[in-house]
């Protein structure tokens, strides 16, 4: 495996790899891996040659009371756990060399973006589309692997490939869960014992308006105080937005009719904010 | 010479062309062609084995009160201009296949942009970054050749290249002029025959700013004001602006130091907005 912080060697090789007629996947992360991230590895292995992973905490789409230096990180780890999982390239810039200091362009989204997470939190998807158009510029994969636990993001990034005209095909991966039903995630380190226990009520919520929707309750505002019926039981009250959306445009529903829609939750446990979704599709 | 409408199409020929291991060399034109684009044309050709022309009349980079609408198309004779000139491709999208009636997606940069042009035609930068992005990521060119004459237009492309790290080289043309100096451009053709005759004015004035930093004059103001005298002198009031800048940074200049500035001017002739410009360097 090769471990690669410059930008134009990344570029370099996937120019070559791409010259050979190999298949180049990216599993864009932020580092602190863990098997969420893993299974998007195992997903961009099955459609592709080589495999790049890059690990870098984004700074841009981190607001300024956010957790940016915060952030947990484990590059020797992240490293290991790469390698073992048969990753090909480690693609782990600086901060400096992604940004010059008079740094002035970015990549905007002006609809999807601003409902949901993007209400909380101006110009986190600004930094995200603007690193990922980056990144899919260094490394020109065919093949670009997410999370659907980031929904919104899935959404965003999948829009700027359409609008821009991106060759790169976008693939999501379902929600990867502890046993207890937590979605992982890099920041659920952050929790204190109490704290992770509270958590996984996050997914209870969610869950008791899949039961109810499987039982064919199409109401919007009855979906959304199931889940916070559920939080608020778990004492889960620190709720940034639990919302129904359509999946594909994001904007509110009040009914269930054809569709398939998004069920998406920010909470704050403790300190620590969370997101989590279920997708409802009436087809299914 | 191939004429190609389809964005996937162009795409795959794209790809189809760098597998052969072509340089691909792409001119991004509005169309209604003149000696000015044929120039970028030739200038393409001696760096890349296929050169692609763009002729697309970018609606998202005029403003509401622009000439969108009125701006001057001629395809068939773009073409045979093109034929002639031994151009490989002229990719001609519509508008409906460029932007999606829901697109919401676009590239911005928040300084260079903001002066000169950018002052009055507000969006304009928007459009032109967002449509070159898209052109670039269809065409996938290893060269892109643009003109002089938009300097502040190659000033903000060249910085979007470097922030979202796009593999593109730029080359910048030097403005070719007609015989009496005005610049060319699509738009001279709105000029009516006396406004031809005052249009040429403009260039004179920059002449006279020219002469006068050759001669040692160092002051922002001095030469500011050397244009402004000879556009009064030819009846051409209707300043836009004419701004002495750091030709890297687009900042203003009060004195000429040890860095090459740009002298820019955007006047109206009639209804006309044109624009023109000369680079001065303290070490040439």
């Amino acid at each position: 495996m090769r471990i690669i912080n410059n930008i134009n060697e990344m570029h370099r090789l996937s120019v070559e790899s791409r010259k050979q007629g190999m298949i180049l996947g990216l599993v864009p992360t932020m580092g602190y891996l863990h098997a969420g991230h893993m299974a998007l590895v195992t997903a961009a292995r099955k459609c592709s040659e080589v495999v790049v992973v890059s690990n870098f905490v984004n700074p841009m789409q981190f607001g300024p009371n956010e957790d940016y230096s915060k952030y947990p990180r484990d590059m020797e780890r992240d490293n290991s756990m790469c390698g073992e999982a048969g990753v090909d390239v480690v693609f782990c810039p600086s901060a400096e060399s992604m940004y010059s200091p008079d740094t002035s362009v970015s990549v905007n989204e002006d609809r999807l973006s601003k409902v949901l997470c993007g209400a909380s939190r101006p110009g986190h998807f600004r930094g995200v589309l603007t690193v990922v158009a980056k990144l899919f510029n260094i490394v020109q994969p065919d093949v670009a692997v997410f999370g659907q636990k980031d929904a919104q993001q899935v959404r965003v990034i999948s829009r700027m490939v359409r609008d821009l005209d991106i060759p790169v095909r976008i693939v999501v991966h379902p929600i990867v869960r502890e046993p207890d039903g937590l979605a992982m995630s890099s920041r659920n380190t952050y929790l204190s014992v109490s704290e992770r226990k509270q958590a996984c009520g996050i997914y209870k919520a969610l869950q008791a308006a899949a039961d109810a929707f499987k039982a064919g309750q199409r109401s919007g505002p009855y979906l959304v105080d199931c889940v916070r019926n559920v939080l608020a039981a778990t004492g889960l009250v620190c709720i940034d937005y639990v919302s129904l959306v359509d999946d594909a445009t994001l904007e509110p529903v009040t009914r269930v009719c054809d569709r398939a829609v998004l069920l998406a939750v920010a909470v704050r446990v403790g300190k620590t904010r969370l997101i989590d979704n279920v997708v409802l599709s009436p087809c299914a």
